[in-house]
């Protein structure tokens, strides 16, 4: 069975869109703001926005069930305060539990955190459990950086984010870490706070951490953002910096996805960092969407075991074995 | 011969230290201002800081020359006004003058620039006029973030740093894009600022600049942090944002260095970047200072043509060949 661990609501309803856009205007008069947390989506609607994209991606790569969670860039933690927050958590999870509802040998959930610029991510400790006691749900995508781009608040390491790890660790649930939109004008969204978000998390959390969280479980998405290519500066800098190696460090703790786009860099990945270390993802539909005309397959198409893959080059499929 | 493209000067005698921490106390109290641009320096001083350091590993080494420039964390142009930042430019440049006067078959100037989080690098004009007429220098450090890890200043595309690539194309001088020290606690400085400002100056520069510049040139430091890494990624950036090729966009302006730390991330450099897009660089002595208990060789030796190097991979010196 081949898992994509890292997937996205990318194509979700319109309704969606509608309710988040009456919270936003919302925020400013308070009579624009969403009536119902009922999104009014029926299931054919639901049906229709997974069967030309996602499923027919898995069908036609030959993956089987993709991790599934609400569309990273939406979360927007910067917009809106607690309450806006907790309501768009909640409509989100609710959709990715009715995706997995219809098409339980496809999806399986994971959630968006009500988290806000600033404050302490306790408030996202019920809305975790419900996730995971009642829906379904097998873990939650954590935001470095609430504010969008600006990077407000503290490192991973800091006591301030220990409510959640201390609920993550006692459901056992790991977390996908992962950025959302951008609102600096400095980072191209998908091209560089994505990318910085995973290199800014790695290196946070080469500290210490893990001595007081043993169990607790992070993938570093998109590759390992910049971590892999960079792995012998990272190697160098725990020597550096008193701290143990690498491997031993942090190896129980830390994951990387595949979602690298051609193949040199797949080869990396898969070079220096353990085996099961890696976990395969494609984040179709994502962040890149075309055909690379130097193969014919799409960027995102990480897996390749279709017919003409086979001539492909060795190795790509090491990871999958696992 | 071997031109490393990015050295510092990080070793300089610790008058320079002085100096800086009088600035800096003089900015709250005028009377600790320092007294005069004469750091006190002899020139045997500066003999002394780079005869076991950067001088002892150009022999060991076997490589000729570098490219010399101040401290990179030490510009920290988040501090101070533009006097302040103006003085500090100007003596951090007649130092590295002074390394080069001494030393002039090993080292080459390039200068920092007296930037200001938020002000049009106009006031960097002068100085960078002054180091390549009068100095000799060849070219300069740009920060795309004064701010120190804020990213307040807008990106490198906009006509707010057209007043320097006016003057760098007027000069026929390429600038280096390095950030400097991170006064954000969420990026450790060398482990995720620098890289995260050679991803976010990369992915700002594949929109429309050298248009108007087309001789202009950029050097993405540190292997050019994600990108090469990524390259499957931003060629389909690139496509989805209806861009051109990257390599028919980009590469008669953009260069990497060879700042990466391992050999995987050599093998994958010069797998996917054209080999006269690369640049030879170690920045010795600089981040990472260990040796590399893998290879028994140091980290930040991307050489590595002694002869015990003679055993390693085939293809790491590809790049030297251009």
């Amino acid at each position: 069975m081949i898992i994509d661990c890292h997937g996205h609501y990318t194509t979700a309803p319109k309704q969606l869109t509608t309710f988040r856009d009456q919270q936003i205007a919302g925020i400013k008069d308070k009579s624009q703001r969403p009536k119902s947390l009922d999104l009014g989506i029926t299931d054919d609607e639901i049906r229709a926005s997974l069967e030309g994209a996602q499923l027919k991606f898995q069908r036609e790569r030959g993956t089987d069930v993709t991790i599934f969670s609400p569309r990273a860039s939406g979360m927007a933690h910067h917009i809106g305060d607690e309450e806006i927050g907790s309501q768009w958590a909640q409509v989100c999870n609710d959709l990715i539990a009715r995706v997995c509802g219809l098409y339980p040998q496809n999806f399986v959930g994971v959630c968006q955190l009500p988290q806000v610029p600033g404050v302490a991510p306790k408030n996202c400790v019920a809305e975790l459990e419900r996730c995971i006691t009642e829906l379904g749900f097998v873990g939650c995508n954590l935001n470095p950086d609430p504010s969008g781009g600006y990077w407000k608040d503290p490192p991973l390491t800091d006591k301030y984010w220990y409510p959640i790890y201390e609920k993550m660790v006692e459901l056992d649930v790991p977390a996908m870490v992962h950025v959302s939109s951008s609102c600096n004008p400095a980072f191209h969204a998908t091209g560089a706070h994505y990318i910085n978000g995973d290199t800014t998390a790695f290196m946070q959390i080469t500290a210490d951490l893990f001595k007081d969280f043993p169990t607790l479980k992070f993938i570093i998405p998109h590759g390992g953002g910049a971590v892999p290519y960079h792995w012998g500066r990272y190697r160098g800098l725990a020597q550096d910096l008193k701290r143990p190696p690498l491997a031993q460090h942090l190896m129980r703790n830390v994951f990387f996805d595949t979602c690298v786009y051609h193949y040199p860099g797949i080869e990396l990945l898969t070079k220096v960092i353990a085996v099961d270390n890696i976990l395969f993802a494609s984040e179709m539909v994502g962040a890149v969407k075309g055909i690379d005309p130097e193969t014919g397959y799409h960027f995102d198409d990480t897996q390749r075991r279709h017919p003409r893959a086979r001539t492909g080059p060795p190795g790509l499929h090491l990871f999958l074995a696992s």
